[in-house]
């Protein structure tokens, strides 16, 4: 049992529209609010070397992200913290508060709980325009398949190579990229944190198209030998990365840095190097 | 260490005025938006006995509490659902869900993590017409302290008292009743889950008056000796009814059943019988 067939579970009791984007879509006046809410933990997501402060400010950039990925801004944080350590507290907050200040956000709430093992949820906030809100929906044949960044370098720290700590400890959300291309009428887009394929796969369920990408366009992290690099590349996760799909005529979309690594096709299939890439990345698992 | 000195070291970090309330207060269009959090998790508050729905049960419940002590109608709840066996999770979320379609809202998105406690983070959001929020500062010497229901039988279960372990394991939020307070003109009000007396002293800090109780005024749980009852009545946790402050001449309101415990005096200090209770109820403590 993964968190995609639970998800399945969960779309039968609340309802498959409810479960579709990185974010709820709500009305609020003339504008559009997108809510997420993100669960991390100790065991699976606070890895050993992290301080407090990296722990609050990854509790709130993973959230932050998810918010881009609508090309929203985000506005509002509340923020969760069950402690083993109160000692913890202060630089856990620290950590978020400033990763909320650094992309425009401020907290507005929270709860502390007394917990056997340090969980943090952060339920993110974010406004837009309704003409420029982006879904994971929205494909079409044609379209080119884009990334921001370098995918694979936070799973690649994971796997031993150490100059990559900040990207796994600190990570970055696409906040002013995502409202940029969204501006630019990007016709998809959602985060890379479970890895590229799955990603493409999610995408898929709620598109009628497919995506075919080609191997030597995906940006590759650097200093790590193949073939180990283009798998970290294509099923990494814990990266908070932009993946988007852009009609032709648009590109290049001026000021945000992306690559082109494919393109949307008629057939619903997801295809790299003209093969379908196994269904795997960052999930839980259950026994 | 406990939840009030850990709620100081955030204050410090954050800001005192995103403290104040049970929820967050942020603009909506023409509405006002409010916000909270509620973390929840098996050692700490789900008591042996319950079963998975009551579990999701109350996690909606305690979050749309806080949304109905605003005098605002719930709208939506965001779910985060750690979990060690997810065979929990369908029951978990039904219950969450029954509780929303209960009260008038809509579960809109959450989050699934493999966790070794089950763990469940609810954030609720809410509407209110900005004339009818209702906050924790806003008491004046003269008004009636007021309480719906009959505090103290949750943790009345705890004590022994299993009459009432529908109160403790399936909480049903005032929400019609603080709407309806609100628009009734209430000055100040909040939910009682920590107990009466610490939800005064959380008053008594925002507002710059002070609280007169008659413990012969305040309904205690039917079937406990004294002076157990009235024990429980004052510093039980686990209830989930409405503390309010209202002005005499509203008095009473009708359609919404509660009772006149005591008076806002202008002496700041809470006082039951003329003397200041323990600073005690449900609270979570740090060594």
């Amino acid at each position: 049992m993964d968190d995609r067939e639970l998800l399945k579970v969960v779309m039968g009791i609340v309802g498959r529209e409810n479960c579709m984007d990185d974010c709820a879509i709500l009305p609020c006046g003339d504008q559009v609010m997108v809510a997420t809410t993100d669960m991390l933990h100790r065991t699976t997501d606070f890895v050993d070397g992290m301080n407090d402060w990296q722990i609050g400010w990854m509790s709130a950039a993973v959230t932050l992200s998810d918010i881009a990925s609508m090309g929203a801004a985000p506005k509002y944080l509340l923020i969760a913290v069950g402690l083993d350590r109160w000692e913890q507290l202060a630089g856990v907050m620290q950590g978020a508060q400033d990763c909320c200040k650094k992309y425009g956000a401020a907290i507005v709430g929270g709860d502390i709980d007394h917990h056997g093992e340090l969980t943090v949820v952060t339920t993110g906030l974010g406004l837009v325009d309704k003409q420029f809100l982006v879904q994971r929906s929205g494909a079409r044949p044609g379209d080119l398949v884009c990334i921001t960044g370098i995918p694979g370098q936070a799973q690649a720290w994971l796997e031993g190579y150490r100059q990559y700590e900040k990207v796994l400890f600190e990570p970055q959300p696409r906040v002013a990229e995502g409202q940029m291309l969204a501006r630019a009428g990007v016709t998809t887009m959602m985060d890379d944190s479970d890895g590229i394929a799955l990603s493409l796969y999610d995408l898929l369920g709620v598109n009628e198209c497919g995506f075919s990408l080609s191997s030597d366009k995906i940006p590759h992290p650097a200093g790590i030998p193949e073939p180990q690099a283009g798998e970290l590349a294509l099923y990494g996760g814990g990266d908070y990365e932009l993946i988007f799909t852009l009609p032709k005529e648009l590109h290049p979309i001026k000021g945000v840095p992306y690559t082109v690594i494919g393109e949307v096709i008629p057939d619903k299939t997801v295809l790299v190097d003209g093969v379908a890439p196994a269904r795997r990345g960052y999930q839980h698992h259950w026994t």
